[in-house]
């Protein structure tokens, strides 16, 4: 039977893959520095040879305008056959600062069951295991049981610029059938989730100007508008004290939850307690009559990320600020469209500028859609079954507040919705110093992703 | 006529008297640099030795916990008659930036009429007017037609941190009828001004406190409470959208303007064009029913001076903050009281707190109580008949929105009004690159204070 073969002959490679995860971990390829740019076209290199050596025999760099593709197909299961598209991306985060890490981010080491290095976890042990199951089964076998694409980038982590403009020019050797991110978590260990939806993302920034420079508050105080003030009585009107967003128009596209909605919500364990530990929030908070769980799920946001104005180092200093400057993001759930959630704040802060300051809303970079699988989706299925069988447990069906923008972009060039398949968890220190992986996850994810493609084939 | 004997010997001592205050421009007196510390005491001993060649010859240093204070009397005027005080300041501001300067902030240079140098203006040339005037009535008669004392500190452009304490243990000696100060401003060269009130101050800083560390946005927005938007809405709550501040009992102890005050300050020529042009503000703003003027010099004010949190730099970062922080200062007017409008902000932040957040209330170091002359104060009336009969016109009355602490310092510890007598314009770049002061403004400044002794004889 094919698939002890290919078991056998992954659980013989184990020293060996571990050895390439090392190796490819060894390389800096930090996507947000542009001196590494080379590292990361040294990670996009290596990532086509480990694919030509197992069998995927086009592998090759596709270029974008800054960091390349890694992409390589087996077609050889024919056109009868569906096609999985598989991503992952080889770019890491910066590993600053460095003296918090045990040992160097880029000369990864094995302890207690654990890979540490940067990039261990997010997201090179992920997506090179299913180029290993893909290996193990050419090479045991000679075949696949369907057509395969591989498809990883190097600019994940400074948000895919390139990403959009990429699928589209190459959407026709995109086509596929079914899409897995290698990108992604699992809820324990020993509980396996699957995530059913993303929030959609927009980023901002909001400016206050008064008078031409700082003042002295003294001399002008109680003359003119103050741009700090101001600011905070226009960010106070976008949002009630009990946390109701108060934007005009802002919830006109969320879809309300359903009874089932809620009961699959609440049957994800949870605690306040937990949540309180794990943030150092003293309680949660937020719009009445939902649970926290489905507020940080599958209730849209607007949150504050910074706030600049005036004098900032210690002590006192009587200004009145000439400008001041607030950074905002919302989140947002199907069906919220971030185009129309920004002119609904364009048209609220134009109304609320308060007298005698002039106001600004510029774009920042993040943006994205909300992301979510429609129920019963087959890709998200057979990935529930690939999960009960290896964890003996049905998945969790979870959602995230974050955003990952890939998601949409692939579903908009390919029409295809992808399912998170990733085997990283989310203690393990993600974009933090001593990263790691666990060499159990890494086996178990080369092994789900054998399973997969066998049960894609029978569904 | 003694009066001519002195105003003679002024004018053959003019070239004299300018050499002296270059030399004592020379002396880089910043209060604010700790290893400038030698170089302020070198500044009071330069006085100390000044007051002595004037014939002061009981001058001195009198020791604070930090920078000196030079003190000298002359009471040979005897116990029947006032005796007045003559205050000002031998430290300066720093003179950074350095490269804004058109000659070395302590290499002072006479051009077109000005002195430039740093403490030109604020205070040297104003403080060392009024030891010339006595050096030449002691030079030609031997006496002076009252007692006088000069108390010179060297501690001001810091806020005068040891002050209040040196007036307390020095009560004694700086017991006085009249106080003058020489650290002041007239209206325009051609116009002079008698400050009639400044406003007092408390500085302080509101700090919101939710999660433990920045939290991603996207994983927590919902969950819990944001201290920046918390920050927002608690600023927002101290202040109505058109300018009045809301916090119980901020207005509780504010002497309604009376019908007579209101036209004094309708008196001195104001019009909104050249104060936007001056700010670069658009428009002016504040508490309704009350004119521009009316706000900057007799209403007191609640302005943020500053906001801290989270992401600062470039572009967008999706953290949800820890904390957030704003410093902010309230002008006050008589009778305010510093201590209550703190504790009238503490009882609203602790009231106001924004669910899931803790608020703290940190005292800032500017501190001090309104100042204002009644209105026929003997020492201010006859600082008026003083200026109209060097002006050839009335002085202004005028407030100050601004604060100055010695001035009720000196009140408490001696039970006197202090009089401005001082003889800057606000166009001398006080603080700033280039600070000049006026020849012609020196010279007026000692026949000023030699009038101001005679007139004082007199009353």
């Amino acid at each position: 039977m094919t698939t002890d073969n290919w078991r056998t002959y992954l659980q013989a490679r184990q020293d060996a893959d571990l050895e390439d995860l090392l190796d490819f971990i060894r390389i800096p390829s930090v996507s947000a520095r542009p001196d590494h740019m080379p590292e990361v076209r040294r990670a996009a290199d290596w990532v086509v040879h480990r694919m030509r050596s197992a069998g995927i025999n086009n592998a090759e760099i596709l270029e974008t305008d800054a960091h390349p593709v890694a992409f390589g197909s087996w077609m050889g299961a024919g056109p009868g056959n569906p096609t999985v598209m598989i991503y992952g991306h080889f770019d890491v985060q910066p590993a600053e600062p460095l003296d918090l890490w045990t040992t160097p981010p880029f000369e990864p080491e094995v302890r207690d069951g654990r890979v540490y290095g940067r990039g261990a976890t997010d997201d090179k042990g992920n997506m090179l295991a299913p180029i290993l199951a893909v290996d193990a089964m050419l090479k045991t076998t000679g075949s696949l049981p369907v057509n395969v694409k591989f498809l990883f980038e190097g600019q994940e982590e400074i948000g895919s610029p390139d990403m959009p403009e990429f699928v589209e020019r190459y959407a026709d050797r995109l086509a596929c059938d079914m899409i897995f991110s290698a990108d992604g978590l699992q809820w324990a260990p020993d509980q396996p989730q699957l995530v059913e939806a993303l929030k959609g993302i927009i980023a901002f920034e909001i400016i206050l100007r008064g008078p031409r420079s700082d003042q002295h508050s003294g001399l002008h105080g109680g003359g003119i508008a103050n741009p700090a003030m101001g600011l905070a009585q226009l960010l106070a009107s976008m949002k009630s004290l009990d946390g109701v967003v108060t934007i005009d128009g802002f919830y006109n596209d969320v879809i309300a939850l359903t009874g089932n909605d809620r009961s699959e919500i609440a049957r994800v364990p949870y605690d306040d307690e937990s949540y309180l530990a794990e943030t150092g929030a003293t309680e949660t908070f937020g719009e009445p009559n939902y649970s926290t769980r489905e507020r940080l799920w599958a209730r849209p946001t607007l949150d504050v990320n910074g706030l600049t104005s005036g004098w900032q180092g210690d002590g006192g200093k009587t200004v009145l600020p000439a400008e001041a400057r607030a950074k905002l993001t919302c989140r947002l759930v199907a069906a919220q469209q971030p185009g129309k959630i920004l002119d609904a704040i364009r048209a609220h802060v134009e109304k609320n500028c308060p007298a005698g300051l002039s106001a600004e809303v510029r774009r920042n970079s993040s943006w994205g859609d909300p992301f979510s699988v429609p129920r019963g989706h087959v890709s998200t299925e057979i990935a529930a079954e690939v999960l009960e069988e290896i964890y003996g447990k049905k998945p969790y069906r979870t959602r995230l507040g974050g955003s990952i923008s890939v998601m949409t972009t692939l579903q908009k060039a390919t029409g295809v919705h992808a399912t998170m398949f990733g085997f990283a968890h989310a203690d393990e220190n993600l974009h933090a110093p001593d990263e790691f992986y666990r060499v159990e996850a890494f086996e178990r994810a080369k092994l789900a992703y054998g399973l997969l493609l066998e049960r894609v084939s029978k569904a």
